[in-house]
């Protein structure tokens, strides 16, 4: 069994659901400790996060990911068990194969290969893991990040391990991610009945232009690689069934996807102003699930894209779609960010699974990323 | 116990509630034929029809009635039998009490009255009830009207025995009623996922517009003592719950309160050529629940102004509000129409009731009716 397959397994074996980490990140800091790095435990609430560094100065490089895992669901809906891993025809099986026990455990056997072999490199080779990347992601790589901005960490490049792929091992190349924010707005009206309107207020009458107004809005036309902006609403109900009541109240849930032109305060205010304009009687609350990064052409994308070309045997597509991650945290720090991972096919489904090929791949490919950096 | 009183509570013991008449007209067509009048049995379908006239030629009055009932609901939430009548307090209670059992009752001892004091009066006084008011109205007065529309049956004159009273008897006097009319809107999109906008087509986006102009809309400034017509939003839905995926479609139901000025084709070709012309993809139903009618001043109008004027000690509020009754099938035979009943605070709900001396006023009301327009 190859030092990674064997690494990876002792992960999955450990069911670090979102937040426990279950040990792994001891299991991790006591190799990166025998390799030569400097590890501190930054625990935040019931958050454990690992920063591990060796070398000093700059250039710093991080390798981010997380130890934790999404729930697995029932058992049997498994065909084997999600939290013993287990190999059938050369593929392994078990909950954070892929997303990202598999990235973990790569990062770590690369940093070791490459501390052991160029013990003077350049700069500064670090490793953050955090165990609340698929919760709620408030005491994780947030607040990580704000006690760096506190020190004065600098991070120059971070390489996140999440599974970017699409079909195979290096074929896509994360530079970016939009932002998510959703709004739950209530139009209030007054209930009647429909024989005597001028006795009510129909908050689907006062909202109708709103929307319309809204759904019509050109945010932006897009930003680099990202597309346009865009507000979709996803749900509206207002009525009591009966087709003679003029409802009290309208309920609106949307949600935004925008690019680095937008922050969520701008668009919070944008949305309240034309809400204003129409004179809606409203509740709005917000949820903010992740601002927006962006990494512009520069020394870590092109690296990557010749790494990633050499090993896919083709120049990965650079994409900023997909959801929210970590990187969302690293990069106001004014880090170039970029995901680098396995196939992410399977990822939060039953049966997620890792080709054990592409799994002892990575810390090749993750090394070669490393040399390139910090050589 | 007094004549009206006696015969409400042998129509309110037979549990007649639609489309079942429970005997309720075999009953009044053999006091009918006892006090002169012939008797035409017009049965559609499941429903009986009761055609009572007195006299010949013109000019035709009608007192226009039901015997059906709605549905009493639980026994338990009564607190007398519903179909067994009891008096408290100087109330009647039972179900039909006020719609229009009552009302019915007062009808066949005030023609009985009339026929008996002036045998050879002028013209024709005709009794027309029906078994199926409170239901689907297909199989009652919409047939019956259409049967005397092939044989040419003319009526000058038409009084509705529905509990038009709000505060006390004689108080309004309904001259006419606003047609309803339902739509069942489904806009059709293409669902996806909402960081994807342009792989779907989000319903609700497509309709907010079109909605927005159907709620925007100045349908006419009213008509006579109608208010304008109105169309209401009573209920829209769409959505899958989860905010981060554009629904495949969007229900909408409205309802339209009209006057005059329209009918229910004109309304709903109207409606559609709005939504054509925003280019939606959409699934409309109508449930057409009731033409308007309307009675201008005239010698009807004037003579029951006088007479409720008479009984209640002031002129009646002359109103065009309220829902549907079954006058808007024979107003359209060229016949005047009003509505004069007992007071409508407890119809359709439990503990159904009416003061047993408005119900003993009422045959003497109609009478002077019958007799102001038929001597």
């Amino acid at each position: 069994m190859s030092e990674v397959l064997d690494l990876t397994c002792d992960l999955i074996s450990r069911p670090s659901v979102t937040p426990d980490d279950a040990g792994c990140q001891m299991l991790l800091a006591g190799r990166l400790q025998r390799a030569g790095f400097t590890c501190e435990h930054l625990r935040f609430g019931a958050v454990e996060n690992l920063w591990a560094t060796h070398g000093s100065g700059a250039p710093v490089l991080v390798l981010l990911g997380h130890t934790d895992v999404v729930p697995p669901g029932p058992r049997e809906a498994w065909t084997s068990d999600p939290f013993v891993p287990q190999v059938r025809d050369g593929v392994l099986y078990g909950r954070g194969a892929a997303d990202m026990k598999g990235s973990v455990a790569a990062f770590v056997v690369a940093a070791e290969r490459f501390v052991a072999a160029h013990p003077a490199h350049a700069g500064t080779l670090a490793i953050l893991l955090t165990a609340d990347e698929e919760g709620d992601a408030i005491d994780g790589v947030r607040k990580v990040a704000q006690a760096f901005r506190e020190r004065g960490q600098r991070i120059d490049w971070c390489v996140t391990g999440e599974p970017s792929s699409t079909a195979r091992l290096g074929d896509l190349l994360r530079v970016g991610r939009r932002g998510s924010l959703s709004g739950t707005l209530t139009v209030k009206g007054v209930q009647g009945h429909v024989a005597y309107p001028h006795k009510a207020r129909n908050p689907i009458h006062q909202a109708a232009p709103a929307l319309a107004e809204l759904a019509a809005k050109a945010w932006d036309d897009g930003y680099e690689s990202f597309p346009p902006t865009s507000l979709q609403v996803s749900n509206i109900h207002a009525g009591t069934g009966a087709n003679n009541v003029i409802p009290g109240e309208l309920q609106v849930l949307f949600n935004l996807r925008y690019n680095p032109h937008w922050n969520a305060p701008a668009l919070e205010a944008e949305v309240a102003a034309l809400l204003d304009r129409h004179g809606l009687d409203y509740d709005l609350r917000w949820h903010r699930s992740g601002e927006p990064f962006y990494t512009p052409e520069g020394t870590l994308r092109a690296v990557a894209r010749e790494v990633l070309g050499q090993f896919a045997g083709a120049p990965p597509e650079e994409s900023t779609g997909g959801g929210t991650s970590d990187a969302r945290f690293i990069a106001p720090l004014g880090a170039h960010c970029i995901e680098v991972g396995p196939v992410n096919a399977s990822i939060h489904q039953v049966d997620e699974h890792v080709r054990v090929d592409d799994l002892e791949a990575l810390p090749g490919l993750y090394a070669r990323l490393i040399e390139r950096l910090l050589l």
